[in-house]
């Protein structure tokens, strides 16, 4: 069983969609990449920090996922990150309505003593400045560390982020942002542009889709799973990094066939991650039902054509 | 070998893209059709209409590729449809400069004698009516009937195109049209409402974003190879709907399964049509090249995930 260190916010999300909307609930990219990789064999710990508003059931609901939870720091009298966003009835657009940053403003993270020698490194979304801190931290360079991260972050803080981008071996981005940091329409060609930046392995998300595998030359596409509704996009992007580092570090096996296996369990898991708000679906998860959908998956993408 | 009647334009394009413009070249649904079935061991036949101004190396070069062409009328002193358009940057949308229906407006079109017990029947994009009365002149209902359309129709012919729905067996049409001709957005939801209107397989082209194939509640997924660059998107929906029913054909299998190859075959075809202009790069194209890129889709789609 690999370690596998997670640094993203655990936070209060407050969504509406064309199908209702939830009060403050669970949520942050953190939470749902901590949720996901739990579905397997590993060791994860999450760094993050919130206010002492967040309830305790929520920690507590991460522990009993035997995710380590020592490198949350809680602060006393503080208030934890808060997002509110409404969605558009297409569900592929949506507004932010609110963002608190509270305690996340002055966030260092630190990684626990004893997970400084995880060999796999899953950077959530976050201020590059902070996924920076959490790479210096580690004993030594892991064996994959994985980045995520959004356009905000390229309108904002591009020099930070292109310094992680450096150091990371896969980046996992989607399509729009893939094109904004490379500058490239064609997204065969923004993928080269990336792996010049650093990373061996670019990971192109589309969203409905499906997402794009890319290492050179190599290419490999996983589908989203086609679902007759779409009920909260929220966290399936995390929740597909989540299965992604989550499945390569129980493998321990970071070659690009794996990767492929894990690009697969990421979408698997968040086809589950949009049936329901926020975390809902993934804290009512069966492993049957992982299985079950990842057959879905094999029978919708593979064929047998002979090659003569 | 299977019997294979195809019907559909045989046309004079004229493209402008961000990558050049051409003259009048050779196009049409027909064409491009014909060209893609042609990659296969079909004996098939392509029943259109052009008028005496079509070079006749455009008639000699389909019969080269071993499509009966006896089913294409040449009217004496009459001119071929022509149609030209102009791409935008994204290469995704188009404007269309220019419309002449020329012969086509009063195409009748006769089924060659030898024909009427073709097993495959496609049916191009073309006015409903059109296609309806190639299936009235089946000797009997054919094996598998395949229906390409486009919005065009559901704008203006509605009825006529809900006629040749209820009667075909496989419709093909993209992701936008699937919903007009639905009323629903999900494309899950609209394939169900689709199955309902006739057709036992539905298949959904999503252009860059691939293919699905519904039959109930089997669905299988192809994507498109992802290209550096699109060079010319002309033809390539007709390109996929014949190496679809020209695989079919030489197959004789119109299974679940066999579809399945049948959609990477087609679009593996519309891979290399927007290589160049027009039907440029689908009469220089090899067994080779077509197999290499089969090992492509390979790479790309298909993974080893153990479900023990």
């Amino acid at each position: 069983m690999s370690k596998l260190v997670i640094v993203g916010t655990v936070a209060f999300d407050e969504i509406e969609t064309p199908f209702g909307k939830t009060g403050k609930i669970l949520g942050g990219a953190g939470t749902f990449i901590g949720l996901a990789a739990s579905q397997f064999n590993v060791d994860a710990a999450i760094v993050s920090i919130v206010g002492d508003d967040l309830p305790k059931e929520y920690l507590d609901l991460l522990s009993s996922r035997n995710i380590d939870i020592s490198g949350i720091e809680v602060v006393e009298g503080g208030k934890t990150f808060y997002w509110s966003g409404r969605y558009h009835n297409d569900m592929n657009s949506r507004d932010t309505l609110v963002t608190e940053l509270n305690t996340l403003a002055d966030f260092n993270p630190v990684v626990p003593a004893n997970y400084k020698d995880a060999e796999i490194v899953m950077l959530g979304n976050l201020h590059p400045a902070v996924q920076l801190s959490v790479l210096d931290q580690m004993d030594e360079k892991p064996k994959l560390a994985v980045l995520d991260t959004m356009n905000f972050w390229m309108d904002s803080a591009l020099e930070d982020l292109k310094k992680v981008i450096a150091r990371v071996d896969v980046i996992t981005i989607n399509d729009e942002e893939a094109r904004q940091l490379s500058g490239e329409y064609s997204l065969v060609s923004a993928a080269r542009k990336i792996h010049e930046m650093g990373p061996k392995y670019v990971v192109i998300k589309k969203g409905e889709h499906g997402a794009l595998l890319f290492n050179n030359d190599n290419v490999f596409f996983a589908p989203a799973l086609p679902l007759e509704e779409v009920f909260d996009p929220t966290g399936a992007g995390d929740t597909f990094a989540g299965g992604f580092s989550g499945y390569i570090a129980s493998t321990k096996n970071i070659s690009f066939d794996n990767m492929k296996n894990a690009i697969i369990q990421g979408s698997n898991l968040a086809s589950f991650c949009v049936e329901k708000f926020g975390t809902e679906r993934m804290v009512n998860l069966s492993k049957d039902e992982i299985k079950q959908r990842l057959t879905q998956f094999k029978a919708l993408t593979q064929f047998e054509i002979e090659l003569d």
